[in-house]
């Protein structure tokens, strides 16, 4: 067997970190192309060179008015989102402590908080490092973990809320001008996000080493809590910012738009504000947090299964580090494709926003392609072996290629089916749209078909995705398999986050009260936002799916199971039962998002009918008591489907043991990945059906609008629906079936030590 | 080890086709009961001395007009379901014909056709008859299971529409009087049905045995095809009935009361002889030949496992029987839980009609407790052993007993938490009434979060009950677990069908101009039978569960498979795409659904705007045009989702092989039942909401109200996406879950010998 790699270890401990400050410096640049445009009056963006080469036509540009108003706008959405994440980041960090309390002392039980060395679990012929010790890192990397997670959420909020106006102003130029802010904005959080990741765990990793030494299987035990923690704040971030943005967003639209008549994000709204803050906490800080989620725990349970195969046994640096070089690599080639949307080609009409963020994907996608390639041929030995359950299986560095190429080609699949099945370029939305002819009902009816069926295709490239790497390398193939579908997770948060960006920047445009045709062109980045936001929502889930399976594959393996039989009745139970929650947790959820909602409702009413001149224009809202309303809302509402989330392992793994907690996690696994895939594309769908017949684009379109006929008010009743589903309970459900399996690998030793109690008593 | 059983042999030959003919007896006392409502004008049923004890009040008894007109409706909608029954059983009987000769081709291929006699597959020392006669049998067994199911539905049809007429006369007369005639005509299709599946299958396995003799496993795999012909038909039954009756409800409501502003059901509306005739052939004849399919299949199911356990092996004839003695005793418990709903207890006002009803439950549900107690101390030895993939396991008689009440009581509690998820007496309906407030949007949103909560109880119940039985006695346990929930299948049905006997009662009444008085009477009558279908519903979603389970086992054991690993990739991805398989099949229905409301939504519209004087009421609509258009569209459309569910098994079994089949079987079932209960209480959440409104009964609902309000119509919205999730998708998906496993079971033995060619290949 050749083991030695064509990299030397010292150039990957140089490769690594390079690749992400690479990645920061340049999301930095971005950032800095951006901050060219001005918002201040002192000097008007006119001024600089380079804003001018392209301009295809110009409107306010000069009106000092507009740019005030939007500085104001943008200011107060800026200031409403910190004051939520702070507010969030309070409550959830007593939660962290407590949680972080509990690791510590479940996982030091394990040995009795012994201090004395102990057999490893896996080479039963070396001696490990103390439990309690591992106990004290792994708790150290929860924190670190959720640390960047809250970095990574509170950055792209921050970036998001810098760039809505000057997208808004922008679009005076034209749509290219805005689209190019819009996306290089996305593009700072991407690689920010990326780069931010992959270094907090590259310099964990290589501080823990120095207390671990030789033990890598201590070590990267230890590690697992960097994933757990990502992913314990994703789930607060997404469920708190999902129910934020939906209670106002729906709040908004159903007196505004349904009640009252009046556009959406219109300034007269007291609800508009606490809308578009939403935007920011949900879609981008929760996005945000969610996808370094799936990054770290992918690491994390390649990196676990990696440290008990022949690269741990025979202390391969490099090829240990194989899936940060494929992470490293992912940077450079984001890099290289985002320039073709910025630099390369240029957005100059309303068409070639979709085919320029769609071009994205690809050409990410074949790079990458080349760029594994390249990494599974320097960083890996021709061959050597990978732990499966018990026994080591050889595998070539040709399969492992496979194993991530596929991943990352499943990921364009699920991306472009997304797009399929909700783009208004295509036939089911446009099916949809039609479909409002009739009401609201048969909308709603079309919809949710329209999102069961678009679970099918996804379904089969993640389970093709499964088999073959699954077949190649084990549990280690499907963890590189979800690294593959997120090496590109730079591009692909820079197109997600461009969705809500221009989502704000329309938001602003209304509000600050310009013209019709600057709306017209927000509207029409945001239509394509809402294409790409289902798609970086299709990646989540597809990449959860695969990382949860990984990550599951890793705790059967930690706690000693050999096979998680069906026909046993503690397995199937947990199956049923497992495959229930994401419907608990959805209940949950929706419910709270409409609860919240009814009480937005309440006030918004309350507001138009006792503020005399609201509606007339000549006196301004209450905003602040709308934003207070989401914000109390989500922190109330995010604690019980957290606790569900966070609990459930615990107390399966306590009571019923390893086995019923195997069937829990392959359960809601496999039920989780359809509702979730249906609820974000149902929505998406739902919400570009509406702009479809809003936008009036075509002959067919005209014959359902316009704004306020019929057809129109049934799709706008379908959006509303589908603001919770695609915004709210989806999305969070990816988090839901990843949390539960790396929250079950990092607790395995002490289930393993000490669960089963029910049995055991019985 | 004590094998005998304290009844003997003879005694059960006499028990079984006794209680199956005093089943049919009493059914047929029903009938003569009903029919003593005459119809007809020359003698009023004001002569019957019988008919006056109880009545409380009289409106119209006289006016032979309206008993003409009464007639006439009842005419129209019982030719247009026969019409429509006879038309789909055409189609569905050449499919039945092809899948026919399929089976004898497939199973008799196993032995390469060959007629000598070979090596028993689980009790290797003997000689078993030859797999080509197994094959002819197998296939004689699902023919009849197809025309029992057949029959079952046809009857159960006829009676509805029988009674249908008579329960809207007996209304002048007073709520009780209404209701005793609408719940014996449940009656006597819930009798009809259970003694009819009973003696078939009895009579069947008497007369196979003429041929196998002692070759027990040989018959009873044979017996198999009977649960498969009986599921086959069902499947169509539940999916073609379905979309006719829900495209015609949809298409009727779009334009007649969202658009025209008419009442349910109002004669004007030419798609309202479909939307009746659609409940009968829909609810009715679909929901007994589903109910029929799970009674055949637990039955099938759990006599397959005992031919393989001490009970086969010692042809102990009366403990293998124990299942269809159980059935038995059934048709008793059932018989006097009637009489406790007709003849001791008395239903006086609107308030009684749902405790009477959840009476019903309760009564036969302790009842019956005492009557698996009797079965299982006279038909069981002591001592036995059961079949476990493999290995034989002892089981007590009392722990046979607590596996059949731990499945007869998790159907009781399923049946609790439907009823108070759906019927308008509990707050989650008011809840969803409260949110129409708000509009359509909030109506869905909160009732899809209501149904998603409504499946953790069930869950739960079916958990505790399959971990209880396959604890005890393993597949065996949970086959007569499921027969347990379905002991009081009579009882069961008799509640559900009793639904929408009353809604056509009410539409009846509508249509003939019955006074509003006689309307709220049969409206109360309709409420509780929308919380007793939803309550039928979920029995009929459980008892699939445990069917499914065992069939499964079943399966898996004849299949030779040991274990069904999770961790292994061909069994996860099947998992995976199983789990896929509902979504897939609801998208396909209720996009039917859509397109067939769409279709029928223009012709009602074209009818209204060209028939001169139609919405004053002085034309009549052309109902036929509406009938044809449901007809064709339900044919039509029942093809591809009926080929998804019957091709899957075979496609997943030839190319990929029994273990991936184990991991789809096993995925559909987990994530279909929880579809399942979530659509059909969140539709029947909706309907109630909706009747809650109009009723006006509370102050509260009074808030809301009255007909026509924007709460209303948010209502009516809300009720309408109800329609093909509860009565289309929903319910079909337990069939899916049913039907897969059957299928499997019965190639089986084609699966284990020429499957997975795709993995052979590679």
């Amino acid at each position: 067997m050749v083991t030695s790699t064509i990299l030397s270890d010292l150039g990957t401990e140089i490769l690594i970190p390079a690749c992400a400050l690479v990645g920061i410096l340049f999301s930095l640049l971005q950032w800095f192309l951006v901050s060219k445009v001005s918002l201040s009056l002192d000097k008007p963006d006119a001024k600089h060179a380079f804003t001018e080469s392209l301009i295809e036509e110009e409107e306010g540009v000069n009106d000092h008015n507009v740019v005030q108003k939007c500085a104001e706008i943008q200011n107060a959405i800026s200031e409403g989102a910190t004051s939520f994440l702070f507010t969030e980041y309070q409550y959830v960090g007593i939660f962290m402590i407590a949680f972080a309390v509990l690791i510590f002392v479940f996982l030091g039980s394990v040995e009795g908080f012994s201090t004395s060395y102990q057999q490893c679990t896996y080479d039963t012929t070396k001696m490990c490092k103390p439990a309690l010790f591992t106990a004290v890192f792994s708790t150290v990397s929860f924190i670190l973990g959720a640390i960047t997670s809250v970095i990574s959420g509170f950055l792209g909020m921050k970036i998001a809320t810098y760039a809505n106006a000057r997208t808004t102003l922008e679009a005076r130029k034209g749509v290219g001008k805005a689209f190019i802010v819009a996306f290089r904005s996305g593009a700072v959080m991407g690689f920010l996000l990326a780069a931010n990741g992959l270094l907090v765990l590259y310099i964990t990793i290589n501080v823990f080493k120095m207390y671990y030494g030789d033990d890598w299987e201590g070590l990267f035990e230890a590690i697992t809590g960097y994933g757990l923690g990502g992913s314990s704040m994703a789930l607060f971030g997404r469920v708190g910012g999902g129910i934020y943005t939906k209670a106002a967003d729906v709040g908004a639209d159903l007196v505004g738009k349904v009640e009252r008549n009046i556009p959406e994000d219109d300034p007269r709204n007291p609800a508009v504000i606490a809308d578009n803050v939403g935007d920011n906490v949900g879609d981008i800080a929760g996005m945000g947090s969610d996808l370094f989620g799936s990054y770290a725990e992918s690491s994390c349970a390649a990196l676990v299964v990696a440290s008990i195969s022949s690269f741990g046994n025979n202390h391969d640096f490099t090829a240990m580090m194989y899936p940060l070089l494929i992470s490293s690599v992912g940077i450079l080639v984001c890099l290289i494709t985002t320039l073709f949307a910025t630099d390369i080609f240029e957005v100059k009409t309303v068409k070639e926003i979709e085919p320029s963020l769609k071009n994205q994907l690809i050409i990410s996608t074949f790079l990458m392609t080349i760029g594994i390639a390249l990494v599974s041929w320097i960083a890996l030995p021709y061959s050597f072996t990978i732990f499966n359950f018990g026994v080591q299986k050889e595998v070539k560095n040709w399969q492992l290629f496979l194993c991530v190429g596929v991943g990352l080609w499943a990921g364009l699949i699920i991306g472009f089916v997304t797009e399929y099945y909700t783009s208004n370029a295509y036939s089911p939305v446009k099916d949809v749209a039609d479909s409002c002819r009739t009401g609201a009902a048969t909308n709603v009816i079309f919809g949710l078909a329209l999102g069961y069926k678009s679970v099918i295709i996804p379904i089969f490239a993640i389970a093709i995705s499964i088999f073959v790497s699954f077949s190649f390398a084990a549990m280690y193939g499907i963890a590189v398999a979800a690294l593959g579908m997120l090496s590109t997770i730079a591009t692909g948060l820079a197109i997600d986050a461009y969705g809500p960006i221009s989502d704000n920047a329309g938001g602003i445009a209304e509000m600050a009260g310009m013209s019709h045709r600057i709306r017209e062109r927000t509207d029409a980045l945001d239509a394509a936002g809402n294409t790409t936001a289902a798609i970086g929502k299709g990646f989540a889930i597809g990449s959860a799916a695969l990382v949860s399976l990984a990550l599951f594959g890793a705790f059967v393996s930690r706690a000693e199971i050999t096979t998680v039989d069906v026909l046993t009745p503690k397995v199937f139970i947990g199956l049923l039962v497992g495959a229930m929650l994401p419907y608990w947790f959805s209940a949950m959820t929706m419910k709270s998002v409409g609860k919240a909602a009814l009480s937005m409702v309440e006030e918004v009413r309350r507001q138009f009918n006792t503020i005399p001149g609201l509606m007339e224009g000549t006196a301004k809202p209450d905003y602040a008591t709308c934003v207070k309303i989401s914000t109390d809302a989500s922190i109330k509402e995010m604690i019980p489907p957290g606790a569900l989330v966070m609990l459930t392992p615990l107390i399966v793994g306590i009571f019923f043991g390893v086995e019923t907690l195997s069937g829990v996690l392959a359960g809601s696994l496999v039920s989780g990945v359809q509702i979730a895939i249906s609820a974000s594309n149902t929505g998406g769908a739902w919400d570009n059906a509406k702009k479809y017949i809003e936008a009036g684009a075509s002959e067919h379109a005209r014959t359902l609008g316009p704004k306020g006929s019929d057809a129109h008010k049934a799709a706008v009743i379908g959006d509303t629906v589908g603001d919770p589903l695609k915004d709210t309970s989806g999305p969070s459900l990816n988090i839901l079936i990843k949390l539960m399996a790396v929250e079950s690998l990092v607790f395995a030793p002490f289930f393993a030590t000490h669960g089963g109690l029910l049995f055991k008593i019985f």
